[in-house]
Protein backbone atom coordinates (compact mmCIF):
# COMPACT_ATOMS: atom_id res chain seq x y z
CA UNK A 1 0.00 0.00 0.00
CA UNK A 2 1.08 2.99 -0.56
CA UNK A 3 2.29 5.84 1.57
CA UNK A 4 -0.60 8.65 0.82
CA UNK A 5 1.48 12.26 1.16
CA UNK A 6 0.00 15.26 0.09
CA UNK A 7 2.13 15.40 -2.89
CA UNK A 8 0.49 11.65 -3.82
CA UNK A 9 -3.04 13.13 -3.77
CA UNK A 10 -2.65 16.11 -5.78
CA UNK A 11 -0.74 14.22 -8.38
CA UNK A 12 -3.70 11.75 -7.91
CA UNK A 13 -6.43 14.31 -7.66
CA UNK A 14 -5.05 16.04 -10.84
CA UNK A 15 -5.31 12.51 -12.58
CA UNK A 16 -8.96 11.95 -11.45
CA UNK A 17 -9.97 15.38 -13.02
CA UNK A 18 -11.05 12.98 -16.38
CA UNK A 19 -14.90 12.86 -15.82
CA UNK A 20 -16.81 9.05 -16.00
CA UNK A 21 -18.88 8.47 -17.98
CA UNK A 22 -22.31 6.62 -17.89
CA UNK A 23 -25.92 6.34 -19.65
CA UNK A 24 -28.95 5.11 -18.01
CA UNK A 25 -29.76 1.25 -18.48
CA UNK A 26 -33.53 2.00 -17.77
CA UNK A 27 -36.09 4.03 -15.85
CA UNK A 28 -38.04 3.41 -12.78
CA UNK A 29 -41.19 3.92 -12.43
CA UNK A 30 -43.37 4.74 -9.13
CA UNK A 31 -46.45 6.72 -7.50
CA UNK A 32 -43.80 9.04 -6.06
CA UNK A 33 -43.97 12.55 -7.71
CA UNK A 34 -42.15 14.34 -5.01
CA UNK A 35 -39.89 13.16 -2.43
CA UNK A 36 -42.48 14.30 0.75
CA UNK A 37 -44.43 11.45 -1.27
CA UNK A 38 -41.90 8.85 -0.62
CA UNK A 39 -41.17 6.35 2.24
CA UNK A 40 -37.84 7.95 3.69
CA UNK A 41 -36.01 4.51 3.37
CA UNK A 42 -37.82 2.00 1.16
CA UNK A 43 -38.05 -0.66 4.37
CA UNK A 44 -40.29 1.26 5.73
CA UNK A 45 -42.73 1.43 2.73
CA UNK A 46 -43.60 -2.38 2.44
CA UNK A 47 -46.58 -1.79 0.10
CA UNK A 48 -44.69 1.18 -2.15
CA UNK A 49 -44.77 -0.82 -5.06
CA UNK A 50 -42.92 -0.17 -8.60
CA UNK A 51 -41.45 -1.14 -12.08
CA UNK A 52 -38.31 -0.84 -13.15
CA UNK A 53 -38.06 -0.80 -17.10
CA UNK A 54 -34.84 -1.99 -18.31
CA UNK A 55 -34.30 -0.60 -21.92
CA UNK A 56 -34.53 -3.91 -24.39
CA UNK A 57 -30.96 -3.33 -25.78
CA UNK A 58 -30.14 -4.58 -22.18
CA UNK A 59 -32.60 -6.85 -21.30
CA UNK A 60 -30.76 -9.94 -22.06
CA UNK A 61 -28.71 -9.26 -19.01
CA UNK A 62 -31.72 -9.81 -16.79
CA UNK A 63 -31.35 -13.76 -17.12
CA UNK A 64 -32.18 -15.66 -13.78
CA UNK A 65 -32.80 -11.98 -11.89
CA UNK A 66 -36.17 -14.55 -10.69
CA UNK A 67 -33.70 -16.74 -8.34
CA UNK A 68 -33.42 -13.44 -5.86
CA UNK A 69 -35.46 -11.79 -3.38
CA UNK A 70 -34.12 -8.90 -3.35
CA UNK A 71 -32.47 -6.18 -5.32
CA UNK A 72 -29.90 -3.24 -5.30
CA UNK A 73 -30.46 -0.66 -7.67
CA UNK A 74 -28.26 2.15 -8.16
CA UNK A 75 -29.40 5.15 -9.85
CA UNK A 76 -29.12 8.78 -10.74
CA UNK A 77 -31.16 11.21 -8.23
CA UNK A 78 -32.06 13.44 -11.35
CA UNK A 79 -33.72 16.14 -9.36
CA UNK A 80 -31.06 17.03 -7.16
CA UNK A 81 -29.07 20.20 -8.18
CA UNK A 82 -25.73 20.94 -6.53
CA UNK A 83 -24.18 19.71 -2.92
CA UNK A 84 -23.70 20.37 0.15
CA UNK A 85 -20.72 18.95 1.84
CA UNK A 86 -22.79 19.61 5.63
CA UNK A 87 -26.24 18.53 5.57
CA UNK A 88 -29.23 18.40 8.14
CA UNK A 89 -31.10 14.90 7.43
CA UNK A 90 -34.68 13.98 7.23
CA UNK A 91 -35.93 14.07 10.78
CA UNK A 92 -32.84 15.05 12.68
CA UNK A 93 -31.73 18.26 14.06
CA UNK A 94 -28.05 18.00 13.88
CA UNK A 95 -26.21 18.76 10.70
CA UNK A 96 -24.21 15.89 9.55
CA UNK A 97 -21.47 15.27 6.65
CA UNK A 98 -23.30 13.96 3.20
CA UNK A 99 -21.16 11.06 3.91
CA UNK A 100 -22.25 9.97 6.70
CA UNK A 101 -26.40 10.32 5.44
CA UNK A 102 -28.25 9.10 2.26
CA UNK A 103 -29.54 12.70 1.24
CA UNK A 104 -29.45 13.36 -2.63
CA UNK A 105 -27.84 16.27 -2.81
CA UNK A 106 -24.64 14.47 -2.91
CA UNK A 107 -21.01 15.52 -5.18
CA UNK A 108 -21.83 12.38 -7.08
CA UNK A 109 -25.89 12.51 -6.81
CA UNK A 110 -26.00 8.30 -6.67
CA UNK A 111 -28.40 6.57 -5.21
CA UNK A 112 -28.87 3.18 -3.53
CA UNK A 113 -31.41 1.46 -2.77
CA UNK A 114 -32.74 -1.94 -1.96
CA UNK A 115 -35.81 -3.24 -3.21
CA UNK A 116 -38.00 -6.47 -2.90
CA UNK A 117 -38.34 -8.49 -6.54
CA UNK A 118 -42.09 -9.34 -6.71
CA UNK A 119 -42.14 -10.72 -10.56
CA UNK A 120 -40.31 -10.54 -13.87
CA UNK A 121 -42.34 -9.73 -17.21
CA UNK A 122 -39.91 -9.77 -20.11
CA UNK A 123 -37.80 -6.33 -19.66
CA UNK A 124 -39.82 -4.96 -16.32
CA UNK A 125 -38.57 -6.17 -12.62
CA UNK A 126 -42.07 -5.26 -10.49
CA UNK A 127 -40.70 -4.45 -6.87
CA UNK A 128 -42.03 -3.29 -3.97
CA UNK A 129 -40.54 -1.77 -0.82
CA UNK A 130 -39.38 1.29 -2.97
CA UNK A 131 -38.44 4.83 -2.14
CA UNK A 132 -37.63 6.09 -5.39
CA UNK A 133 -39.24 8.89 -7.33
CA UNK A 134 -40.85 8.05 -10.71
CA UNK A 135 -38.99 8.90 -13.49
CA UNK A 136 -34.92 8.40 -12.01
CA UNK A 137 -32.96 6.78 -14.48
CA UNK A 138 -31.44 3.22 -13.65
CA UNK A 139 -27.66 2.94 -14.04
CA UNK A 140 -27.14 -0.78 -12.37
CA UNK A 141 -29.14 -3.71 -11.07
CA UNK A 142 -26.97 -6.35 -8.38
CA UNK A 143 -28.28 -8.91 -6.61
CA UNK A 144 -28.39 -8.89 -2.92
CA UNK A 145 -27.02 -10.91 -1.50
CA UNK A 146 -26.77 -11.25 2.25
CA UNK A 147 -23.85 -14.08 2.70
CA UNK A 148 -21.94 -10.77 0.96
CA UNK A 149 -23.53 -7.71 2.17
CA UNK A 150 -25.37 -7.89 5.38
CA UNK A 151 -22.84 -7.74 8.69
CA UNK A 152 -24.21 -9.06 12.12
CA UNK A 153 -21.51 -6.70 13.58
CA UNK A 154 -23.31 -3.91 11.81
CA UNK A 155 -24.13 -1.51 13.83
CA UNK A 156 -26.97 1.86 13.01
CA UNK A 157 -24.60 4.67 14.17
CA UNK A 158 -26.65 7.10 15.86
CA UNK A 159 -29.68 6.08 14.21
CA UNK A 160 -29.88 4.02 17.10
CA UNK A 161 -33.11 2.13 16.64
CA UNK A 162 -35.47 4.62 15.36
CA UNK A 163 -38.01 2.08 13.13
CA UNK A 164 -40.23 2.27 15.75
CA UNK A 165 -40.56 5.81 15.15
CA UNK A 166 -40.16 6.14 11.61
CA UNK A 167 -42.34 3.47 10.12
CA UNK A 168 -45.05 4.85 12.22
CA UNK A 169 -47.86 7.09 9.91
CA UNK A 170 -46.33 10.38 8.52
CA UNK A 171 -43.10 10.20 10.58
CA UNK A 172 -41.96 7.61 8.10
CA UNK A 173 -42.37 9.97 5.01
CA UNK A 174 -40.64 13.04 4.26
CA UNK A 175 -41.07 16.08 6.06
CA UNK A 176 -41.72 19.15 3.27
CA UNK A 177 -38.54 21.79 4.00
CA UNK B 1 -47.72 4.25 -12.21
CA UNK B 2 -47.34 4.97 -16.07
CA UNK B 3 -48.71 1.89 -18.55
CA UNK B 4 -45.02 0.35 -20.22
CA UNK B 5 -46.49 0.21 -23.41
CA UNK B 6 -43.23 -0.62 -26.33
CA UNK B 7 -43.81 3.75 -27.64
CA UNK B 8 -43.30 4.90 -23.93
CA UNK B 9 -40.12 2.71 -23.67
CA UNK B 10 -38.54 4.16 -27.09
CA UNK B 11 -39.35 7.26 -25.94
CA UNK B 12 -37.70 7.10 -22.82
CA UNK B 13 -34.60 5.53 -24.50
CA UNK B 14 -34.71 8.07 -26.33
CA UNK B 15 -35.08 10.90 -24.10
CA UNK B 16 -32.00 8.94 -21.62
CA UNK B 17 -29.29 8.97 -24.24
CA UNK B 18 -27.90 11.78 -22.78
CA UNK B 19 -24.83 10.87 -20.70
CA UNK B 20 -24.56 10.85 -16.87
CA UNK B 21 -20.67 11.80 -15.80
CA UNK B 22 -19.14 11.96 -12.66
CA UNK B 23 -16.47 13.01 -11.19
CA UNK B 24 -14.16 11.03 -8.76
CA UNK B 25 -14.52 12.12 -5.07
CA UNK B 26 -11.24 10.20 -4.20
CA UNK B 27 -8.82 6.94 -4.75
CA UNK B 28 -9.17 3.87 -2.86
CA UNK B 29 -5.75 2.05 -2.43
CA UNK B 30 -5.12 -1.62 -1.36
CA UNK B 31 -2.58 -3.95 -1.85
CA UNK B 32 -4.70 -5.68 -4.93
CA UNK B 33 -2.66 -5.01 -7.87
CA UNK B 34 -5.02 -7.84 -9.78
CA UNK B 35 -8.45 -9.18 -9.32
CA UNK B 36 -6.97 -12.54 -8.58
CA UNK B 37 -5.31 -10.82 -5.75
CA UNK B 38 -8.68 -10.04 -4.03
CA UNK B 39 -10.76 -11.91 -2.21
CA UNK B 40 -14.46 -12.29 -4.40
CA UNK B 41 -16.14 -10.22 -1.65
CA UNK B 42 -14.42 -8.31 1.13
CA UNK B 43 -16.54 -10.47 3.77
CA UNK B 44 -14.21 -13.33 2.40
CA UNK B 45 -11.22 -11.31 3.60
CA UNK B 46 -11.66 -9.97 6.64
CA UNK B 47 -8.06 -9.07 7.08
CA UNK B 48 -7.89 -7.60 3.32
CA UNK B 49 -6.99 -4.04 4.51
CA UNK B 50 -6.66 -0.85 2.29
CA UNK B 51 -7.52 3.01 2.51
CA UNK B 52 -10.06 5.18 1.39
CA UNK B 53 -8.22 8.69 0.43
CA UNK B 54 -10.94 11.30 0.43
CA UNK B 55 -9.85 14.52 -1.88
CA UNK B 56 -9.51 17.38 0.33
CA UNK B 57 -11.74 19.57 -2.02
CA UNK B 58 -14.68 16.84 -0.25
CA UNK B 59 -13.27 15.90 3.29
CA UNK B 60 -15.55 18.23 5.22
CA UNK B 61 -17.75 15.81 3.99
CA UNK B 62 -16.80 13.05 6.39
CA UNK B 63 -18.07 14.37 9.29
CA UNK B 64 -19.93 12.11 11.99
CA UNK B 65 -18.25 9.11 9.78
CA UNK B 66 -17.06 7.58 12.51
CA UNK B 67 -20.38 6.77 14.45
CA UNK B 68 -20.54 4.18 12.08
CA UNK B 69 -18.86 0.25 11.60
CA UNK B 70 -19.33 -0.40 8.21
CA UNK B 71 -19.72 1.77 5.26
CA UNK B 72 -21.14 1.35 1.02
CA UNK B 73 -18.40 2.33 -1.23
CA UNK B 74 -19.65 3.11 -4.56
CA UNK B 75 -16.74 3.28 -7.02
CA UNK B 76 -15.56 3.24 -10.95
CA UNK B 77 -14.61 -0.39 -12.28
CA UNK B 78 -11.51 1.70 -14.42
CA UNK B 79 -9.67 -1.53 -15.57
CA UNK B 80 -13.13 -2.97 -16.69
CA UNK B 81 -13.34 -2.78 -20.54
CA UNK B 82 -16.61 -2.93 -22.52
CA UNK B 83 -19.50 -5.42 -21.13
CA UNK B 84 -20.82 -8.88 -21.28
CA UNK B 85 -24.87 -9.11 -20.73
CA UNK B 86 -24.19 -12.70 -20.74
CA UNK B 87 -21.17 -13.86 -18.49
CA UNK B 88 -19.74 -16.75 -16.51
CA UNK B 89 -19.09 -15.66 -12.44
CA UNK B 90 -16.14 -16.92 -10.83
CA UNK B 91 -16.47 -20.21 -9.20
CA UNK B 92 -19.23 -20.88 -11.34
CA UNK B 93 -19.79 -22.67 -14.35
CA UNK B 94 -23.38 -21.61 -15.61
CA UNK B 95 -24.13 -18.70 -17.36
CA UNK B 96 -25.77 -15.82 -15.98
CA UNK B 97 -26.93 -12.48 -16.73
CA UNK B 98 -24.82 -9.86 -15.81
CA UNK B 99 -27.54 -8.00 -13.60
CA UNK B 100 -28.07 -11.25 -11.24
CA UNK B 101 -23.80 -11.04 -10.96
CA UNK B 102 -21.64 -8.67 -9.18
CA UNK B 103 -18.93 -9.20 -12.17
CA UNK B 104 -17.55 -6.24 -13.05
CA UNK B 105 -17.93 -5.86 -16.90
CA UNK B 106 -21.50 -4.34 -17.27
CA UNK B 107 -22.82 -1.72 -19.10
CA UNK B 108 -22.54 0.38 -16.42
CA UNK B 109 -19.01 -0.20 -14.79
CA UNK B 110 -20.09 0.77 -11.12
CA UNK B 111 -18.78 -1.44 -7.99
CA UNK B 112 -20.37 -1.34 -4.94
CA UNK B 113 -18.54 -3.13 -1.66
CA UNK B 114 -19.74 -3.06 1.88
CA UNK B 115 -16.64 -2.08 4.24
CA UNK B 116 -15.58 -2.12 7.31
CA UNK B 117 -14.79 1.23 8.69
CA UNK B 118 -11.13 0.97 11.39
CA UNK B 119 -10.51 4.56 11.46
CA UNK B 120 -10.55 8.05 10.24
CA UNK B 121 -7.68 10.13 10.15
CA UNK B 122 -8.54 13.50 8.52
CA UNK B 123 -9.45 12.99 5.14
CA UNK B 124 -8.27 8.96 5.03
CA UNK B 125 -9.74 5.94 6.29
CA UNK B 126 -8.77 2.99 7.08
CA UNK B 127 -11.02 0.06 6.44
CA UNK B 128 -10.69 -3.59 6.06
CA UNK B 129 -12.85 -6.31 4.51
CA UNK B 130 -11.75 -5.29 1.14
CA UNK B 131 -12.11 -6.51 -2.21
CA UNK B 132 -11.07 -3.50 -4.23
CA UNK B 133 -8.28 -3.04 -6.37
CA UNK B 134 -5.68 -0.56 -5.65
CA UNK B 135 -5.90 3.10 -7.58
CA UNK B 136 -9.41 2.12 -8.28
CA UNK B 137 -11.50 5.63 -8.63
CA UNK B 138 -14.07 6.61 -5.66
CA UNK B 139 -17.42 7.48 -6.58
CA UNK B 140 -19.66 7.65 -3.23
CA UNK B 141 -19.28 6.75 0.48
CA UNK B 142 -22.87 5.95 2.25
CA UNK B 143 -23.16 4.63 6.04
CA UNK B 144 -24.21 1.14 6.02
CA UNK B 145 -27.16 1.26 8.21
CA UNK B 146 -28.45 -2.25 8.96
CA UNK B 147 -32.21 -0.85 9.64
CA UNK B 148 -32.75 0.07 5.76
CA UNK B 149 -30.40 -2.19 4.00
CA UNK B 150 -30.58 -5.80 5.52
CA UNK B 151 -33.49 -8.05 4.75
CA UNK B 152 -34.22 -10.28 7.19
CA UNK B 153 -36.07 -12.66 4.74
CA UNK B 154 -33.45 -11.54 1.85
CA UNK B 155 -32.69 -15.36 0.05
CA UNK B 156 -29.15 -15.95 -1.67
CA UNK B 157 -30.37 -16.57 -5.06
CA UNK B 158 -28.88 -19.79 -6.69
CA UNK B 159 -25.31 -18.92 -4.36
CA UNK B 160 -27.45 -20.93 -1.61
CA UNK B 161 -24.59 -21.52 1.35
CA UNK B 162 -20.97 -21.78 -0.30
CA UNK B 163 -19.68 -19.38 3.02
CA UNK B 164 -17.51 -22.22 3.58
CA UNK B 165 -16.19 -23.30 0.40
CA UNK B 166 -15.72 -19.37 -0.91
CA UNK B 167 -13.67 -18.92 2.49
CA UNK B 168 -11.54 -21.85 2.58
CA UNK B 169 -7.85 -20.65 1.08
CA UNK B 170 -7.45 -19.94 -2.92
CA UNK B 171 -11.40 -20.55 -3.14
CA UNK B 172 -12.16 -17.74 -1.79
CA UNK B 173 -9.91 -15.65 -4.42
CA UNK B 174 -10.61 -15.17 -8.03
CA UNK B 175 -9.26 -17.59 -10.51
CA UNK B 176 -6.98 -16.75 -13.23
CA UNK B 177 -8.92 -16.88 -16.71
Amino acid sequence: MRLLTELTMRKEQKGSEEEIRYRPIGVIHTGFRDKQDAPIQGVFGKEAKGEVAVFPEFAAGLKDIEHFSHLILIYHFHRAEGYDLITKPFLEDEERGIFSVRHFKRPNPIGFSVVKLESVRGNVLAVSEVDILDGTPLLDIKPLVPLFDHRADATNGWLGNPRLDMSRGKAGRHRRE
